[in-house]
């Protein structure tokens, strides 16, 4: 049996890794979560996982929780995020947290030895040096939970990395893939919100929408496959089937495929290098859909994805810039503060007045990650 | 440096095997080959590759090279063609010939332990069982050539056989996928002969064209992958850009794709379990065909592929009397002897006039495959 610690169990991936979890009984034990302010949908979980640890965001909810639940042990905070990443009774932690506040859990976890299955993509995005350079000292496997890269990770089973012609990862195009840029100009948030093929979070389909989580999903890549950006690719993809590709120096290309559905990258971390049934899940069927389209990707219809190549090859703390200026972009978006496409410029404005400092340390990443977040909201 | 042994190198898979070893000549030698009557294009690659050892159909050709080429060892006839399979010096045999005549050369060189690269899919269909067995007993490789089991292989590579949920292998459909049967009344050997995307050897085509070589890949199948034949599907791919696919049981899918090209999967035998470049392979752009179409295969109107199936389903020399039907009614076809659609009636004649007889020993098999001509002659 498998013991997970859970970062992020309200969330979208957070709530599907219970599913996995409560389909595999005998194969996993939910032993410490973490939550965010839904305290209502904690007291659930923790009377059906029976967790020995829960942290949640405020002191408050720990007080009432932890009255509630004599018997477990309950944190709170930053700290509490830790000690659930580091929990010693977990051979695996699940961060399935949103934004580059899964960074520090992380480190932790790595340096405490636990696999990690990866779900966050900002903590790579925003300091993948840092993280890589932590799991190889420590020998600790990075999951990728990430559709396109569990794709990739399973494409490059059994295959050798020095083979790898380049990366191919497949876009969906978002709610706003059939509009030109003109048609953008007075999007709502809820015509954003409306993913055609994932059901997700609020930020990742904004995300999705702008072409920026393509973008973080390339450096996410880059740093987990150790692929320079000039060999990792984005296909147009409307369909999401094909999850991704890996194209081999024979031509040869291996791609994983199958309904849009999360749980199954999710089951294949957990289950990692084995894999289990999944009987909920929806089986592919390529005659009934009966067409697969792709397309070139337009860099500058998505002037996000172009920024994100942009700051990546760049590096040191550009990616960073990167990652805050659009979590505080999107939050902006969102809260209606402003519209759609100054998504994009305020990005810009964010990268382009960045002087980059190459190797940054952690405190130097979360300085500049608060500078570029208040550097936002002053634009707005 | 790897030495190859090559059966059939005059045919189209002979000739593209040259073409990788061309392409590697400090990754592989040709030491030893077989050829059938193509003696000028026997003369080329004696100079151009100098094997030790060549072995030819016909007695008269055998003494004419001998006389030519002093330095090399030559071999004809059946006894020749074994002579190549278990060549000492060869570490891999490539087998490229054409049907059933491969059986004998395969299971020699499996005895000596060869690893073996089979593009002769006749040789499993005849006598699965014997090939298998005797390359379990001597921990023999058996590589696949064909593309479907290429990918199918290339897809399973770091996977366990038990989460194999199902193999899928597409078809392209042949040169008369867009007709009805009505229309398939009088179509000439030239029509059969234009397949739309693999340029093959003629007796391929024709059985592409009648889905035969589906049928035999899906026996191929369940013998390279000990699948049962309830979880081997069929899906029509126009296409053939995805190659074929492995479905696990959490229903993640595997897949190979690649422009048609059969250099791929043959330099993928032969660099096993590693890969080479192939600089002059034709790479693929999913966004300039734009479009992968899928359709359900439809038995009634490919009977043989029908055939195939209950043939393998009932085992014993039941696919030894398909084998041996379909080459003798193909042969009668490409002689202009019969119609086209007289390929499936003799096939089905030969298939329900045959008693089965279960475990067959190689001189049953043998015996069962003469006779089976035999009965499809008279029936000319």
């Amino acid at each position: 049996m498998k013991t997970i610690s859970l970062l992020g169990a309200t969330g979208s991936i957070g709530t599907q890794t219970l599913d996995v979890i409560r389909e595999h009984p005998t194969e996993f034990k939910l032993t410490a979560l973490s939550i965010g302010k839904n305290i209502e949908l904690a007291r659930k979980m923790i009377s059906e996982f029976q967790p020995e640890l829960v942290s949640v965001q405020n002191k408050s909810d720990y007080i009432t929780l932890k009255t509630e639940f004599p018997q477990v042990k309950f944190a709170f905070g930053p700290e509490g995020l830790i000690e659930t990443a580091v929990y010693e009774k977990a051979d695996i932690l699940v961060n399935a947290v949103l934004g580059s506040v899964g960074l520090n859990p992380t480190l932790q976890a790595i340096e405490c030895g636990k696999t990690i299955a990866i779900a966050n993509k900002e903590t790579l995005v925003t300091a993948g040096h840092l993280v890589m350079d932590a799991a190889k000292r420590n020998n600790v496997t990075l999951l990728p939970v990430d559709s396109e890269h569990s794709a990739i990770f399973q494409a490059l089973q059994g295959e050798k990395a020095k083979n790898i012609e380049r990366l191919i990862l497949t876009a969906s195009g978002g709610s706003f893939r059939d509009r030109s840029r003109n048609e953008l100009e007075n999007v709502t948030v809820q015509e954003a919100l409306n993913h055609p093929n994932w059901s997700m979070g609020a930020k990742i389909t904004i995300d999705s929408a702008t072409m920026m989580n393509k973008g973080l999903e390339v450096i996410e890549a880059h740093w987990l496959f150790d692929i320079p950006y000039e060999r990792i690719d984005v296909l147009l993809h409307k369909e999401s089937i094909i999850h991704s590709m890996v194209e081999f120096h024979d031509s040869s290309i291996i791609a994983q495929l199958g309904t849009p559905d999360m749980r199954v990258p999710i089951q294949y971390a957990l289950t990692y290098p084995d894999r289990l049934p999944l009987a909920s899940a929806n089986r592919l069927n390529l005659a009934q859909i009966g067409r697969l389209h792709f397309q070139e990707m337009d860099v500058e219809r998505f002037r996000c994805l172009n920024f994100a190549y942009i700051a990546g090859k760049e590096g040191g703390t550009m990616p960073t810039v990167l990652n805050a200026a659009n979590e505080a972009a999107v939050a902006a978006f969102l809260e209606g503060k402003i519209r759609f496409l100054q998504i994009e410029d305020l990005i810009e404005k964010a990268l382009s007045t960045h002087q980059t400092i190459q190797h940054p340390s952690l405190s130097v990443i979360q300085e500049v990650d608060q500078e570029t977040r208040q550097y936002v909201q002053s634009l707005l």
